[in-house]
């Protein structure tokens, strides 16, 4: 299960190069904001995670779901307050939600068993 | 393609189950709602789970789709009611919903050639 | 309150009216289509029109939810029918949901307080 | 426009009611569970209000937002803390969000030149 | 009907400024960039007014609908031309797209009863 | 990475004939109704194929996104052009596009690689 972390983190740079490729413009500036506004600010870099983790719940992608938990766990969120913003997005978003949360309870167990890449 | 069915159902168990050692209220709240609301009442379960089911598509929810459509047999709708709920839900979805569609009818065969899992 | 169910229906109709002037091929179609799937068929009338109704609310689309509540009143469905269906919707759905529940439990009143326009 | 709090407020409360009416189980349970999930616990009352409100943008819910608003200001969130939240909302779920960042705008001037209701 | 059409943009201008006063810096750069996004460029104005019409359609954002409706207008492009583009997102969406239809279809007759606005 | 075209094209052929094999009427009338709306006519083929991207981007359906790839390559839209409307949706939609994105330009360079099929 451990190979869930790399697999995903392997195509995400890849395919993040492939797009760069492209040049698109706007493209390249959603990619530059995105980089920069979960940076330390007039909120916690902890918040602004919990934030992007309960959005990505309620808007259903497991991809983002996937980045989000990663960078929580770098941040120095537990798993209880991690599970807790999770429940407060599936409260929110409804029963929907449940299988966006039964593979991110799989991907949290990934990150626990291998020490978080660098 | 009857592992299809199997592999879906033990995925949710083994998930299902993490989720629960988590043990955040809750998530243990909305999990003991969701298995109650579907029971006969009002309506009836073969009409509670047509709108699951409907609802499942409209908001493209593959995980969700397959476990209405193994209820919905379960509860003895046949499968031309269930084309029907799905026809509905793709007529107010839209185009959109068509792939899920395609993976319903995998899904849906899939459970018809083996007996549904007790 | 009893003239939001009018006002709707007159708005609902006029500006049917304006898209079908513009005499679009797809549209006229799509209308078409729809006008045709809620009839009494493979499933009946009533368990279409919760369908539609529980959709309406998934999808967060008031004049939708409008316009099956008051074919689910015609077509002899009760309160607490409607209500359940709503309920599962909301569950579905989750508590993003509320606020157009809110708007439904106006119009039902509507409904109820003046007799079904013809 | 400092009608604006309480006509929402008003129409809320209201709603509310003709709801707990129809004494739908499922809808009661829901409900209380609403009002439970965002006191102090393992995340901040100030954290889940930001969660809440973000969800409530990225979800594109008017009502939800105001009502969020509201309760994060309650909570002592100051202005740039709220609207820190709704700009990773907005990056997140993209320009359409901006209309509802619009209305936003609009009724946190109104919650800040009236007092909050208590 | 005429009023529509500068209410809409005027309460647009006015809640834009708004926003602007809360000087956040991720909101600012979004902004931005919608601004620049949609110029004569790889794609022409008009195929990109399409699209972000189709798009707002299919998201239903009565707002941003009304938005390119006017840009639509502006750059040139025919009624029957901007409902093609509007079938088209009717088919993707759906049926719940219609009441969004029908506003665009009212906002479209509003802005041809009178000069667009400079 | 080639065998990622042929694959979805067979998937999406043999589940459109179990479908079909089901008979609904609602269902064949929706397919026959988006085979048909894409043909050039009021607008460009090229166009219908750029707002069909756009639009699946904005819904985030990959299978959609995968078949108007397919398609704009076929209609003689250069990666450019193509890049530049799913740029415009990644605007639109927000970062939760992004994953989308990435698989899209994965299908994209396998297109690309191999033969477009017949």
């Amino acid at each position: 299960m451990s190979n869930l972390v790399e697999d995903f983190n392997a195509y995400r740079s890849q395919m993040n190069e492939k797009i760069m490729a492209a040049d698109n413009l706007i493209i390249k500036r959603i990619f530059n904001l995105d980089t920069n506004a979960y940076q330390e600010g007039i909120l916690s870099k902890k918040t602004k995670e919990l934030i992007g983790l309960a959005c990505s719940m309620v808007l259903r992608c497991d991809d983002c779901i996937k980045y989000h938990l990663e960078e929580s766990k770098k941040a120095g969120l537990s798993n209880a307050e991690i599970y807790e913003a999770m429940a407060i997005a599936n409260l929110i978003g409804g029963t929907i939600v449940i299988p966006h949360l039964r593979r991110a309870a799989e991907y949290l167990d990934a990150l626990d068993t291998k020490p978080t890449p660098k």
